[in-house]
């Protein structure tokens, strides 16, 4: 099965968790992060974030790469509910990421972002 | 183009970018952040982890939504330079999304985990 | 110089330079983070909180101690620029510490805090 | 009392919650982050920078400001957890902040780090 299936099938049993949609919040964990709110989720990025950087480090001391996997699966997956409870994809994600190679090339537009802030950040 | 190739194929121009494959930090900002090694994209990561948030904060309160779009990419990306610099692809997220839901079902995956938590966080 | 006359004097200072008190944002990347407003340096709470986790891994493995003493200085330093902005100081945020070790206990005061979380979250 | 007593002695309160000075996992809270080691502590700090952020989107929408109170008083509270548990603490963290300012100016001092920072992210 493709990334893109699995990840379009993974924002659909997200989006069929909406307490809207019939989610219950007694018995699922996304359910009740909907139906919490965003402050819910919001702030599991920023763990799960915190959660990637430390996995890295522990890698650079010898830990297996999986632990990498464990966490990124993690952040991207409360990324997700994010997307959702927005109405959002994966797909506008990654058309995003297209958008930016196909018309100024990834770097381009990386560097031109970096350029800005080094300029609205830089001494005078 | 599916989700699928565009990850791939994005993951396959950063894999390029590696100073080891030829890429040249000097015009490359992916070369540059690979180059400099870990420290430069885990900051990254945990700053564009907050730029999410506030961009949904922003989206809360009257922003465009497609300002969460932009920063969950900016995020994914760094989190794609990251696995790039372990030897790891956007297909092993993917695939570990994928294993959970498949097993167990990403429901009791996540409340496995929260549940752990909670019972070593508890008061006694 | 106790911590209290230091904090203190590091908000005056921070005060001092708000455009409005007549700090330049060409000359003072505190007038400059100021004047951009909230997002520049909530952003940079994100990024410094992640480079307090990073230092303390590296020191998990062999790194200075002082790594850590560094990176803390930066993430309270950016913490409180927010305050100032926001017509807070070090000191509402020393009295709110207080505040729960003298009503409540820390203890009890932390403990209530998770063992909220741990019902709102937990399994049914 | 002032900021420094009362940083000064919530360290002492955290010192001794440590297990080695008899502080028992089973009743306190800051004991069992202690116990469980830094994984523990770093994600709340990574959680709670979250949360400041959070609170200070919603005060620029209208919530009272008190929760940015609340929430650095969180971040900081575990910051001084991290700080005990590698045997610093937050007089190391103001002593930094100080001789920042004495020998060579906040100002300077950032405004050099953003420079570096500056020139190594930097288009050629």
């Amino acid at each position: 099965m493709s990334s893109h299936d699995s990840l379009a099938r993974l924002a659909a049993v997200i989006e069929s968790r909406k307490p809207a949609n019939g989610g219950d919040p007694a018995t699922s964990y996304v359910s009740r992060l909907l139906h919490k709110g965003p402050d819910s989720f919001l702030k599991k990025i920023g763990e799960e974030a915190t959660e990637v950087v430390m996995a890295a480090k522990d890698v650079d001391h010898g830990a297996d790469k999986s632990k990498i996997v464990y966490e990124v699966a993690d952040l991207w997956f409360h990324t997700m509910v994010a997307l959702a409870h927005y109405g959002l994809t994966p797909a506008d994600v990654v058309a995003e990421l297209e958008r930016r190679e196909g018309t100024s090339g990834i770097e381009e537009k990386a560097l031109r972002k970096v350029a800005e802030r080094a300029a609205e950040e830089g001494t005078p």
